[in-house]
């Protein structure tokens, strides 16, 4: 029996797997199912607001025409189902952009989005550029593949452009950005950084890969293009064909505007990629469902924009709900972030602080959950003093009463009585 | 405008990636849409035998409860949706082996649990050892890994002991194995070559990956053991927890006993392996489809056993037809296998023949597709003269017409008449 070897998971493994940590955002989830907390930590959206009537008319309908079950239940192209491929070309249109199906590849969400477009580019040691903090999913995908992450600091209206630049010479393969209210600031880049970062970037050749999954929720101030439309804007040459040459791949979702569950999300890309990056999706999974893929055509066929709506209306009113109830609680010492859209407010404790410590005073006493902002930094400690709070999944008495609590915790941590807790 | 480059994706890509060609499946599908052919080409389900009233059952009952519809269109746990990881417990405990849901990870098909394998063990240039021939799609996913492929000789029984036990002196991370009615030749590892292997696997400790996707598909002869549960018998302590430390990776899959197009398939492992494992899923795509795994659960527990025998009925007749209509149709000269499940009978055409060429022939003038052996191998030259057939996704009458078109072909090419054209 003992001439047996049970494999060395610890020597097969590759290191970058072997040092994966489980996420705070899972320990997190671990321990809210345990007590009566109030939670702002997960990026959650309101399950109230999912269209569940669309959804089992969608679904019926596939149910009930024989070669549209066929379809939903057989393999499928690795592509996506070609309406659905369609409407996202019809639906960029009006964000300014020209492009055909064929610059559209269906995935599980806009997660597999972002890990395919690392896995065709990355070796261990391969640099990417993100901006500081940014979304921990990202980070943990660039982790995986051994990447040298280069963060680059951020005013109000993005990343620094001289701090870019200088970022951009070195062994850089892309560029990743939460372009529109960023996870986790619920910031934007302006139009005019935007327009900047991407001349910058193609100076050098180096593509952006532009995470817009929160780009179509947007409750107050000017619709701002996506970087892609920039991209071709500034750049193309009106004579060769929709994103033949184009330098920004642009990753959507339905997760934020339909359900997350069915995982339907999109890359669009620039042919010349987006055919290379097909045979590895091939590999990846075949194709994703095509079950989600026909229920998620036939809902937003029939409601995207109306339900876009409602969801800016319902999600703008808890942003309403977190900031108002933030200014009449949360100590002057602490700051945070006004955001004109997605689902994120981001707080800034005073100098020296540590969210990590206030996070577990306040699951205890204030029974009030956030996500501390070290991991939203390649660097965890330049992260301490943060925290990301989430307005999406909460109603607005859950907003007004935990931040009531957070603030009567702060108030009383900031004041000093409990400093040496610390 | 010219100062803007466009980036420079050749170099930008990975050289796997660069490297990826369609595959001669994409490229046969392609072909199959227009004309009247008969394809044995695909490894296609019968779509008549989707339980298609049970699917719209199981989806009416998640609509119809609140809290389930909210976990199927919300974001879930990683490791996929308990009730399912339960099931699929008792149903690996009726194959023997003993288990517990945290030995199970859901996965977006088989496909996606072969390649998390691929991508937490794999760095280019490692050796991976393969059975010759094997699934195409495996080899597919090693190379975009830039793995070492070590090709293992096989008899009726498996891959050679001596050949196997030779490879695995190499720098080999695992070795990948269809144990069951494999794809492509439709035959399985005996139960005494699967113990021999294993134990000369665990002897070097070095893990298998077993791709059990066609296990349930038997039509004939007795039950074999799964590799799984035979290295927890011949090799694990009792004493230890159920699966801590085994040698076997096992990929099961629901696309072929139920429907493919919901992308539903699992991974059973070690839990020191697993573990590791459940970061990188994450990364991956966060999670499957709850939906898909929902309605995938909802249907097993009612008909599970009685759809697979169903299956197995319907499957078996098209295997009979098969075997049947060769046995009437094709020239001595050719040699066929006669697998006693699976989807797939494996063609061995005269020394010195070219199945590419065949096939090209058989479109134009037979109408008959299936897939040369070439893509089946590491060493593409080494399948040249092999043809996998697949009977599951034709009906009888094609499958007999089907057959006497190309055993008319055959008979007329091996005559010679037609051997100047090749």
């Amino acid at each position: 029996m003992e001439r047996y070897r049970t494999p060395d998971w610890s020597s097969i493994l590759l290191p970058t797997v072997n040092h994966a940590e489980k996420s705070v955002i899972r320990e997190m989830f671990q321990r809210l199912r345990s007590g009566d907390i109030i939670s702002f930590a997960g990026g959650m959206p309101d399950v109230s607001m999912f269209p569940y009537r669309e959804i089992e008319a969608a679904t019926d309908q596939i149910f009930s025409d024989h070669s549209h079950r066929v379809t939903a239940f057989n393999y499928g192209p690795t592509e996506g189902y070609m309406p659905l491929r369609q409407w996202i070309v019809g639906h960029m249109r009006s964000l300014g952009l020209i492009l055909e199906p064929d610059n559209i590849l269906i995935t599980s969400g806009g997660q597999q989005a972002l890990d395919l477009a690392c896995r065709s580019m990355l070796r261990p040691r391969d640099s990417v550029i993100v901006a500081q903090p940014t979304y921990l999913g990202a980070l943990q995908i660039l982790r995986t593949y051994g990447a040298r992450i280069v963060s680059v600091a951020t005013d109000e209206n993005g990343p620094l452009p001289k701090e870019f630049e200088a970022a951009l010479c070195e062994n850089v393969k892309f560029v990743y950005l939460v372009s529109d209210f960023s996870n986790p600031t619920g910031l934007s880049i302006s139009s005019e950084r935007r327009q900047l970062l991407i001349e910058l970037a193609r100076l050098k050749g180096i593509p952006i890969v532009d995470d817009a999954a929160y780009q179509q929720l947007r409750y107050a101030g000017d619709n701002i293009s996506p970087m892609i439309s920039i991209d071709q804007r500034i750049t193309c040459d009106n004579d060769r064909e929709p994103l033949e040459n184009g330098g920004v791949i642009h990753i959507g979702t339905f997760s934020k505007t339909m359900m997350p569950g069915l995982r339907v999300g999109w890359m669009a890309a620039p042919k010349p990629y987006l055919n290379k990056l097909i045979p590895l999706k091939q590999a990846t999974d075949l194709h994703s469902s095509l079950l989600n893929q026909m229920i998620t055509y036939n809902v937003i066929k029939e409601i995207f924009d109306d339900h876009v709506a409602a969801l800016c209306k319902a999600y703008g009113e808890k942003r309403d709900c977190m900031i108002s109830a933030m200014h009449d609680n949360i100590p002057s010492q602490v700051e945070f972030t006004t955001p004109e859209g997605g689902m994120f407010v981001w707080v800034t404790l005073p100098k020296g602080s540590d969210a990590i410590k206030l996070l577990d005073l306040s699951m205890k006493q204030a029974k009030v959950a956030f996500i501390p902002g070290a991991p939203f930094y390649a660097n965890a400690e330049d992260g301490m003093r943060y925290c990301r709070f989430s307005f999406s999944g909460v109603s607005n008495e859950e907003i007004f009463e935990g931040i009531k609590r957070l603030g009567e915790l702060l108030t009383d941590v900031l004041s000093g009585s409990r400093r040496g807790e610390n």
